[in-house]
Order: structure tokens, then sequence, then C-alpha cells
């Protein structure tokens, strides 16, 4: 029995459950197909393979620290400099170094009640409170969410597109929120999935950070670029905040590989357009089928739908996993009654809609 | 400018100083043949290249949450329970992740004042503070680490062998520090270089864990399997403390391809043979050449040698650079008329010697 006495507040820390894997569900069922749709993974696969940089590779080597020939390529992509720009283990590593500046147990952010539960989860880890904002129409209310900032708060989160629902705050409205949050709060603009959002409407991440110094974007190479297995993310600010960042940033946090798939990846343009079509195309039909089920749903800004099942979701992807579908159950995100469907392929859907029909009629 | 209120302790943070690239060095002096000698990389190049994993990756899919696979061949090796490990992305992330779970600022860490710079570095991020014991003969002074334990003391860091100056705490040593150290402190004993120390002498890890539940052994493949592009490493303790670090373990800490690499290095047993011949013969070599010179240097249980050069080592190593070899010069260690040299391959030896006695005799 150990008896070293650990930080209190590692009792209350909820851990982040992630979709289970096409692997374990084909061995546990004794399947040979199995479709997962429940962790946002782009369907076409990845956006940059191995055989494609493995030259460029030493391994037995460490890592750039900083990551300059990335961060110079993105930087020349959004017009801003690689000084506004930080990369990550994952945009969660981010999330983790954001904490470890801002937060201590003295200190709390400020979030939805149903969004990305990795932002709660690194203030856990320094002790932080977490102030859970309900949202609106499955939407961030950001008027309630700075009437929830006070004296103690440190650090706002928005997913935006939020995950799970999908929904999109505009440029405008985040202009205006960031007019009105107090000046030593920090804004954490979680754009995971903003590539996918209507281009009219979502926030310019470039021009809002020169003018809001208390403003951080970050961004992710899983979703749409498909380099989940790389872990690669990044952060835009301020060079200020970018330079507080780096103080606690670990000298090697991202691998080698990642560096050189990321800037390879930026240069994807055919396969960026190809998903974002299939991604509408798939939307568009799963929207249709949703409907025919008279089944709620929310319109997505993302690559993945909301949806009301009006019954156990638990129950119900657990009897979509014996068929080989995986879906993501809301429940962790404190709706049991929904679920997540990240949009596939055209084959994919087409296992999906068998599956979900002859399960949902049972 | 920013008004948001950080962590004060980041004030106070000193940040990692990593070895120059051989890229920036060949374009900085023009020059076409660089010898890095100074990060400790395994000079044979990687014991597995990303063709051997290629296959068994989906690049687009999140990695595994846990390294099942990797960690049940570890504990296979090791004879350990796969419950008994956790990865990390590289092992310098398992003391952070160490630090969340034990520190904060009321507590304090102690080690020796000249060592791994990453204890410190993973304390001050979370306000604790370090307690610096000065190294007798180069060596940790297991006596005054004890004397150095107080209340506010949660985790004591050894790095065994010791980074930079190469010398190893026995078996013996170890469990005999454990006996007299109180049990609510965690020993951590950092092994990165531990597979190049003697095999009579060194500590056996899998059988101290199970009679000391407050220890926990840090290992890399950034040394003797040549992966440090990869970033992977891993803990070894007692179940309930590794269930403690899985508490504040990001879900997708470590990379899809390093799990895979690292499954494949366990098995590379030619490789490891071949490293560690390669590595006695040039640290033989590097001794004679350091008696001819009469310098003082530390015999080394590790695979790179300290060496004391009674003069600016800053200035010696930034002539060499010129010449294209990277060496470690120890000021940042404290050390300021010493450095570090990364145990190389014949030819890389063959350089070392060449423009070592050019730039020594100047």
């Amino acid at each position: 029995m150990i008896n070293c006495k650990t930080n209190q507040f590692l009792e209350d820390l909820h851990h982040y459950v992630p979709g289970q894997s096409i692997a374990d569900i084909k061995q546990k069922y004794q399947l040979n197909q199995v479709v997962k749709l429940a962790s946002n993974e782009n369907p076409l696969g990845p956006s940059v393979v191995l055989d494609e940089i493995k030259e460029s590779i030493d391994a037995e080597r460490y890592p750039d620290t900083t990551g300059l020939a990335l961060r110079q390529a993105l930087a020349s992509q959004l017009t801003i400099s690689p000084d506004n720009i930080v990369c990550g283990n994952g945009s969660d590593e981010l999330m983790t170094m954001l904490s470890q500046v801002f937060l201590n147990s003295t200190k709390s952010i400020v979030t939805a009640d149903c969004t990305f539960s990795v932002y709660e989860f690194v203030a856990s880890t320094c002790g932080a409170k977490t102030i859970k904002v309900p949202l609106q129409d499955n939407t961030y209310d950001l008027g309630a969410i700075l009437d929830a900032v006070d004296d103690t708060t440190s650090l706002v989160f928005i997913a935006n597109p939020n995950n799970p629902t999908g929904t999109l705050c505009s440029h405008n409205e985040i202009e205006l929120f960031l007019e009105k949050l107090p000046s030593n709060v920090v804004l954490v603009l979680d754009e995971a999935y903003i590539e996918f959002a209507n281009e009219s409407v979502r926030p310019l991440a470039s021009q809002l950070l020169h003018k809001y110094p208390n403003l951080i974007v970050l961004r992710t190479f899983s979703k749409l670029y498909g380099l989940a297995a790389y872990r690669l993310g990044y952060a835009m600010a301020n060079a200020e905040l970018i330079q507080l960042i780096n103080k606690v940033k670990p000298p090697f946090n991202v691998n080698s590989m990642a560096y050189e798939a990321g800037v390879k990846a930026l240069e994807k343009s055919e396969f960026i357009k190809k998903s974002l079509h299939v991604n509408e195309k798939g939307k568009q039909r799963l929207y249709q089928f949703f409907n025919e089920l008279e089944l709620n749903y929310e319109a997505s800004e993302a690559n993945f739908i909301y949806v009301e099942l009006n019954r156990s979701a638990r129950d119900f992807c657990n009897e979509c996993l014996k068929h080989g579908l995986i879906l993501r159950p809301l429940t962790s995100f404190g709706r049991p009654n929904a679920i997540r469907v990240t949009i596939g392929t055209e084959s994919d859907l087409d296992f999906f809609e068998t599956v979900f029909k002859s399960v949902w009629k049972v």
C-alpha cells in the first residue's frame, strides 16, 4: 500500500472515455467487418502516409525542439508569424500547457456543460475548478458564459464548432464576446473541427489574434488531415502568449514524424477538397436518414452529427457494436439519450444505415 | 500586452537547453560533414525503421490509449505485469505526470546538483522547490540525499547512471537507500542509460519494485534502441502507483508509430548486442585518447563520457562546431569547464579525435 500523499484533486478527476477500437470489436464479436464512426477521424484515411516522409526521418535523433519548418509552413498559410505558433503532442497537450501557465487550486475555468471533456480534465490536474454553463439550443451560450466569469476565472474554453453538438459561434459572435471578456481572462478557442464549418460565418482567427492578446486558438491535424495516430496540434496567439506556453513546453514534445507529416499535409489540397466534399455529401444523406426515422438531430458544422434517440444511447450503441458498428453514446457528455455519429464515406454510411435500422426496430 | 495572471513560478523556470542539430550546423558553417556527439543518441541509427511498421499503422486513427501490446511485450521481458507499466511520450512526460500527481507549491523534490535538468523543470511547472545535493566524486551522494529529505519532500529523482557524469549507484546502494527513505516519499529512478551499465552491479528494478511501493523506475527507447525521434518511454512501479499516473495520463499521449516501433525494438537482440559492443569499444578508445591528452574524465557506465577541460567548455565547443563537431558543454549543468561526449562509431571517433586535437592545440 502506497502512502505518499497525492494531490487531493486527483480524487475528483474524471477520466476521458475514448472510443472503442476496431480491432477490439472484431475480436470480441468475431466479426470481419467493423465500421467505426465514433472518434471523428477522417473516413478517407490519412492525408500523408509514412512512405512519403520516411526518407526525411532520422529516427535515432531527437526531434526539432520547436518544429520550425512546420511553424513556417503554417505561418505562411495563415498569414501570421511563426512566433504566433506553438506545436503540441495533439492539441490536448496544448490544453495541458495552458493549464500549467494559468491554473492552480485558486483558479477556475468556464466552459459549456456538454462539450469536450479534456477542458475539465486539464483543469482538474491543476486543482482548478470548472464552471459549466448550460448550452442553449445545443450551442455555447456566450452571454451566460460572460456572466459566469468571476475573479477566479483564468481561462474560458469554447469548442467551435462544439463537440458533440456540431454547432458554431460566428466570427461576429466571438468578436463581440472578446470585446466584453475581461482582458485578464484568456479565451481558448478550440477549433479542432473549424475546417468543416461554413467559411462565410466561421471566425477568422488570424484577424482576431492581432486584436486580442487574450485569445488563443487551437487546431489539430487529427480531423480533416487524418493524422490522429501522429499526435499533432498547434496553437495560434499573440507572440507574448506563445512565449508563455514555450516556458512550460517540454523540450521534445512532438515526434519527428508528426512534424514532417504536418508540413506535407498542408500541401494536400486535393485530399482536403475531397474530404470536405465527402463530408458534405454524407451529412446531407444522414440528415435525410434521420428525417425519415423522425429523429431529432442538430445541423452540423463539423464532421459528425448529434442525434437524439429518446432511448438509452448506451444500450443502443452496445447493440450496434454486436453488428460491427461503433458509435459514440453521449452518456459521458451528460446526454444519456443522444449519440454522435462521425460522417463516413458512402460505403461506411451504407453499413451504418443497415445496422442502425435493424437495431432501431428491434 | 497580455495582462492575464500567470502562475508565479513561471518566472523562475529554467528551460532545458537542447543539443544543436546537424542541419543547423551544416548550414551555419557551410559544412558537408557534421558529427553530433551531443545528445547521447545511438550512433548506429535506429533499431527500427519506418518501413518495418508502416503496414500496421492506421494513421487516421487515434492510438491505443494504454499501449497494451507494448506493455505486454515489456512485461514479459521484465517478468512483471502489464499493470506495473505505463508508457509516456518520452520518459520526460512520465516525469511531468509524476509532478502532477505529487507536487504543488507546498512540496519539494530532492536531486543532485549536477544531473538531468528536466527534474527541476517539471517540479518548477508545479511551483515545487528543488533541493540540490552536491555530487560526491561525481556520483549521487545517497546519504546526503537522505539527509536533505524533509516534510515537504514528495519525490527524490536519481539518474542512474547519472547524466552527465556517467556514474552508477549499485543495486545494493539503491536498496539500502530505499530501506531508509521515508515510505511517504517516492524514489524516481531514472534509468535512461541503464542498459549500458555493468550488469553485475546495476539495480534489478523488477525485483525492487515488488518490495518498495514507493519506487518508480523510468526507462526510454531514445538511447540504446535509437528511437529518440519517436518519443517513447515507460515507467515501472507497483500497480497502485501506476494507477495514480494513469489518472493524469492524457488519453492519447503516445503516438501509434512509437507503440509499434517499441514492440519491434524489443526483438532486435542483434542490434542491441552490436550497440553495446560499439559503445564498449568506443569508450576504451576515448579513455585512451583523454589519457594521452592528460585530461580528467569519469569512468562511464553509460553511452557518453564526462571530461574536464580546465578551460571554458562553451568556447571549446563553439570552436569544434566550426569544424563540424557537436559536443555538449556542461555550462547549464553547473560545470562550465567540462563537456559530455557521446560515444560514437569508429568513424565518428576518427572525426572527433581529429577535430578535438586541432581545436585543443590552438
